[in-house]
């Protein structure tokens, strides 16, 4: 009997998505499952009639398999992976391919890539996201890890991919160890910005200029046909337009309150950790955790006041100035975690295609949109480009959209609507194109209260200065005590 | 020969500082360090004369001190302070107590706790604030760790801290384990945000208004005499009337790169564990690091564009504003914070007493200030307040301030200034007292792509729902795979 050309463990709807869609690609694939009766339900029910073997024992999964094996597993992220590593190394040969396609925190990834790479076995650490839709009919896959793992992988990940209009896959190698995940983690992160924005337009639109969902659905229609055309904004029209039983809007009828736990918070930290300036997407899990204690804030609006909201200008130039703002604060967030990316593939040796990571995310996944097709043109332009923001064709975008992005920020102010997302990308916009930020008085307060000394305008860098401020505490400097 | 009430340990200059202000106090202090000549140095020159006992090994150190022993570490975060631990516990006996003084992360506290309590010690973490002549002339101490040696080591600690005005010592028992320095790393992101405001402010003066160091002065003095009386605003006052060698105002020399490496990340970090908004803070440390990229700024400041800066209202009345803006942000800053601590200790089942942190901060350390007092009658007055921003007091001054704060957020986002932290605090405002977030479309979206299921308005909280949005997924809720 013909041996599969990859093994898959964990048959939830993602896993058995992701077998579905290799088979039909041509691969033979053997599965596996903790639980025994998931296994046959499989492949008696949606598995029947195709190259799918199912299997009851590690053991017996990995004999089904042709060598070098590759075993992808899609189980819960965290510790099970760990004992799954364990369990399955006794049974391998070396040069094996171990794959987590689960959202695993990229320093486990990089742990495990060593561990299993001591071994004599290879690993990688794919980011896999599209959700279910995107496991059965083409996800985004960003592949990292045991560099020597991807010449077996890539046939089998290139073809089950999602592919952009002129062929190409959105999958391609990204770097050793953790690299996948840390990309796959900034692409959540993203995401987590991408909706939040896209809720603010809403309740700039709902709230100030009091549209229904109708109008803003036709509204967002309109958006997807240009710039803005994304897969979020695609399924956001389709959500303002859906009807609930008695007719209204279903949107109107869901409880505001959304949970954070995982890849957006992780991406803040490491963004804290590299010390890079990630406001939008800091913003964007903020605003879930707030929105998550709903009965305080109920209780807070009967207390706290606020200026009633009240528009009386042209709608449809708000309108437009709400897409500017919704347009120039996307660029800026992605400037941000593209910057992210640049500062950790510094910390961890990585050699990241920007360009190559832009068309993996341009199809697929969540946060696909014609906007990472502009991206791509960046860095394909510039591979060494600093910040997104100095590329021309969005330097234009910031110069034409900025007005709009202003009146709609200064607005949501003075009606007191909050769009933290939208303001602080306006605020890193003005904070990064300011020559001289007001940190020389920071500098001048650390010095004084404890001799944290500070460079001059005058002189060159490097050389540090402190001043007696008060007279008493001696000129010499700290060494020391750090606040 | 009487011994010693308390041993010290490392005599940098917080160590030095911290030994001449308890021997000031009446107690005899045993100091160690690594370097022996800097003991020598020590106890010949400034401590000449007074009861201060050099000792150049542990041994002599630990047989100097009183039982049950004190030990105070004023060494450099980090593995150093384990290193350490290792070398004292083999000469304690049971019920000595170890100190450390240090800027340790929390975890690490609450770590070295359980471990120095299973050796049958006890083991302080404080946290230290005031910088060096802080330490000298009365610290803002936060102690924690085990509780059994706070009795020993309180007639100590409550003599050599800050005390306001009424006598009330800066110092008080803040909780178990990591709690101490727990609420040092929050009172140091405050820190951080308070000086940010206050740089906020000044590019505001500076930038929009063209307002001179010398005038600058003036308003920051007038400041010092109302609500926002606190070192910080003290300190911006003398820095900018400070002049140069050539007459001109020093602060303008200093280069505007600022470092952060420490415990405002830290802070930043402890807020997206606990998924609690302090985007104040958050914004703070960003703005660090943003000023930490001068070149990339100076680079960028010559290809992206912005309005030209231009005020022509009443500079009087935006001054007044810019005041408003500070103190109300300065308001949303310390709720954060209280919350982020609020939210730690029910993780960490700490039961703090959050008037006594007031108090502690009220004198002492950097951020003292007059509205610290304020917060310590809030919490009197409602020991189980949720969100300062309730009490009454803050309340009305939010109410009072809220017209002249937005002008300040809208003007500066119409001119290009950029003041994240001002902002993204009305940001807060205007989230927490809004009973209905945008969060609803969000969940619409995670359960359109991922079916993570969402409730209702008209529905019992914790029950979940699902909608077959396209027709085509299936009416299954996703178990497993989560964004």
């Amino acid at each position: 009997m013909k041996k599969s050309d990859i093994g898959l463990i964990g048959l939830a709807v993602m896993g058995e998505n992701l077998v579905m869609n290799m088979e039909s690609k041509g691969f033979t694939v053997s599965v596996y499952n903790r639980t025994a009766e998931k296994v046959t339900r499989f492949v008696e029910g949606r598995a029947k009639g195709k190259n799918i073997v199912g299997t009851y024992s590690l053991e017996e999964l990995v004999a089904s398999i042709e060598k070098p094996r590759k075993i992808m597993m899609m189980i819960k992220a965290g510790s099970s992976v760990d004992e799954m590593i364990d369990k399955l190394l006794p049974l391998l040969d070396d040069g094996d391919i171990l794959i987590d396609g689960g959202n695993s925190h990229f320093p486990d990834t990089a742990r495990r890539t060593a561990y299993v790479e001591s071994k004599g076995k290879l690993y990688i650490g794919t980011g896999v996201s599209g959700g279910e839709e995107g496991a059965l009919k083409g996800p985004s896959l960003m592949p990292g890890g045991s560099p020597a793992a991807w010449e077996s992988v890539k046939p089998i990940f290139q073809s089950i991919c999602a592919h952009v209009e002129d062929g190409s896959p959105c999958c391609d190698w990204v770097g050793e160890n953790g690299a996948g995940h840390f990309v796959k983690m900034v692409h959540n992160g993203i995401e987590y910005g991408d909706m939040q924005l896209i809720c603010e337009a809403y309740q700039l639109m709902r709230d100030l200029l009091g549209l229904t969902a109708d109008e803003m659905h036709d509204i967002f229609a309109k958006w997807n046909t240009e710039e803005l055309d994304s897969y979020l904004i695609e399924i956001t029209t389709e959500i303002l337009a859906y009807k609930d039983t008695d007719g209204e809007p279903i949107v109107e009828k869901i409880l505001d309150t959304a949970g954070q736990k995982g890849t957006g918070k992780w991406t803040g930290i490491a963004a804290l950790d590299e010390g890079v300036p990630l406001t939008l997407i800091g913003e964007a899990v903020f605003s879930r955790c707030l929105s998550a204690i709903k009965e305080e804030r109920v209780a807070a609006s009967k207390v706290l006041t606020g200026p009633k909201p009240s528009f009386d200008g042209d709608k449809a130039q708000f309108i437009e100035d709400i897409k500017n703002a919704l347009f120039a604060a996307k660029i800026v967030s992605y400037a941000q975690g593209y910057t992210l990316m640049r500062d950790a593939a510094k910390t961890y040796g990585w050699n990241l295609n920007y360009g190559g990571i832009a068309l993996m995310w341009r199809g697929g996944c969540i946060i696909r949109s014609v906007f990472l097709g502009k991206i791509k043109e960046a860095f394909d332009n510039n591979p060494a480009l600093t910040n997104l923001l100095l590329d021309p064709y969005f330097k234009d975008v910031m110069d034409k959209a900025q007005d709009g992005w202003r009146r709609v920020c200064a607005a949501a102010m003075m009606n007191g609507i909050p769009i933290p997302a939208m303001t602080t990308a306006l605020g890193y916009y003005d904070g990064y194109r300011c020559a001289r930020l007001p940190a020389n008085l920071l500098q001048a307060q650390r010095d004084y209260f404890g001799a944290h000394t500070y460079e001059r305008v005058d002189a060159e860098r490097g050389k540090f200065f402190h001043t007696n401020w008060t007279g008493e505490g001696g000129d010499t400097a700290a060494s020391q005590y750090t606040v």
